[in-house]
């Protein structure tokens, strides 16, 4: 399967990404924390891919030779998880299989962002966070305060393009307005709803998707673009009408579930820069 | 209360075996995945069951010595987890409680095959799991990749009654149609709909759901039977009508709060080999 | 911002403390078991909170001492855990931060009980339990059978004076109708559905919401108060017409999302004593 790049052809790079999920199903380790790991099973089954939860040493990298992707979240990190995501990223890494980084929580506490700098430094073929996290990755300050975003996308995407540099891989700051970067590349998605905040784990849900196009054998680029474009399209469609953030994980999955690739070209709302 | 075969009265027995759950609200101990904890948990409470996690070797086995029914679950296994789970499963062999396991991804990976081997041998008084599990726990060769069924289950069959044989308890086999066994009988279960697999952890709420009659003093091949019925009927009617997997989960609660016992037994599709 | 007392403006009090946790949004630590992760993170969002669920020993004393609340819950504890809960009750206490308790399942092992005896003497700001677990956490006798409450919360009214006096804190019992105290003052809150406690992780829910408010400022008292009330206001508004718990959750986010501090006002039923 070849894909076109976004910049050639847009709707059909998104297509093309979204019909590979589906085609292939991919397995997607999931080392993520406690709170997301049922949103998160549920967002890669409603796409179409396979999601395993499986983080224990004993087992973690096992496992990653096997699976498609792996996604690393370190929401609820603790020495012994850290441990089996050591394990899981390095026999990812030994097969050639990408793995996506979801940095919760930067800068929160000293020994969290030790965890989230080491990780960053095994080059991840994308790293998905807020703009917090994100700026503060990549070297620069910044004002989150554990989970939720202080600072806007607008000003971390110089921040992304310095960790893209850093890391080879592809970065991606979520908010308002989504960013996406290679370093040479930068898009702006700008689907989603201003109710996605006010549920718990939709970020971590929107790395796991990433990791399920990456496991499809997407580019990173279009991969990750095609995450967040698909995402943010099942997240608006499900706001649309609701008074509270009660049933928009349940009306994104059922979006994501009948979302066809037709569908997601048409719809996304992608600049490229 | 005594209880009807199904063989006898299999209408009598399933209406008996969920008027023995609600009327005894068994209290149910789930040392389970992290994925699975919250809809087990709702599971069990729809179904009329109470449940507990309780999963920490320091009081595991005191808990289970308590409970009326233990549920393992090694979905996401670790090493103190496991010897929790032993503890729990000595205290419930000890108290002559019955215990069910749910051998999640058996086959993905060494770690995890031998601490299924090891619990298998500790003579569950149920062992339910997805074709490639039971058929790779029964010693022939499966094809799952972790989490999915590349199996069918009438494929299995025979690996279940190998294996019930083994653990002289009941082998259970989830899948479009279901098969129970306790190596000399046999039922197939055809309730169920198409959207099941789409939402995470309804394996293993079955299993738990199973642990929930079980704990209520139904005779073992009568309660898994029961179990997979209730599960199937409620999931069949929660997915009438859904075009997505959103909402099925909160559906089949719904489902299982509202059957009675006879509806149960006038809607469930039970064939006895 | 000052705050009115509950018994000198009952009504102004709720609206003074909605109002603070809306304008301040704190985020709050929560320590909490593996089933109430997602649902209590999902409470505080759509009541205008911030949480983060930060339990590691090497950061959540880190943590503790930026975040406005800590809440700790023991439903799935183990021993790396009660050394996290150790580190950031430390902390929260050090900082002059409101902690919450929840000693889910007291009485119910003796490692359990031992654990919660041992928090419970750190001199949390708030103890809510149902009647059972305060009624064994004062020292008087208790029916309760690990996680659903054997005894009345009237009859529980004795004990959690007696608890309050000992740790110098709020202590409260949930149940058919709540009760809140400092040991001086009481409260019966009336609100709520019966339908509740048929869906896991409400109790610990309800905890994490009285966190919300502990973190916004308001006075342990009449923040707790405000909690029982608008988590029950927000449950019966939800209950209504509702054939089985399926929905109950979503209904309850949604009832709080949009509950204004005047609705609470007004439609809180609490009773002084």
């Amino acid at each position: 399967m070849t894909f076109p790049s976004i910049e050639a052809d847009p709707g059909g790079a998104l297509a093309a990404a979204l019909s590979a999920l589906r085609e292939r199903a991919p397995l997607v380790q999931c080392i993520t924390n406690y709170v997301a790991m049922t949103p998160n099973a549920n967002t890669l089954l409603a796409a179409g891919a396979a999601p395993a939860m499986i983080h224990a040493p004993e087992e973690a990298g096992d496992f990653a030779a096997v699976a498609s992707a792996l996604v690393v979240n370190i929401g609820t990190l603790s020495a012994e998880w850290v441990e089996g995501m050591r394990a899981a990223v390095a026999a990812a890494r030994a097969g050639g299989k990408p793995w996506a980084l979801d940095p919760v929580g930067y800068g929160a506490t000293p020994y969290r962002t030790g965890v989230a700098d080491a990780l960053a430094a095994l080059s991840p073929t994308l790293i998905r966070g807020n703009a917090s996290e994100i700026l503060g990755l990549s070297g620069a300050s910044a004002s989150g305060r554990g989970v939720d975003a202080g600072d806007a996308v607008e000003a971390a995407a110089e921040g992304a393009r310095t960790l893209a540099r850093r890391t080879g891989g592809v970065v991606a700051a979520s908010g308002a307005v989504d960013y996406v970067t290679d370093e040479k590349r930068g898009a702006w998605i700008e689907n989603g709803a201003p109710l996605m905040p006010k549920v718990t784990a939709l970020g971590c849900s929107l790395t796991a998707l990433c990791g399920g196009f990456l496991g499809a054998g997407v580019p990173p680029f279009e991969a990750t673009v095609a995450g967040f474009a698909a995402f943010g399209l099942a997240g608006e469609r499900a706001a649309d009408g609701l008074a509270g953030p009660g049933r928009l994980l349940e009306r994104l999955l059922d979006a994501l579930y009948v979302m066809t690739p037709e569908d997601l070209a048409a719809s996304a709302r992608v600049r490229l820069e």
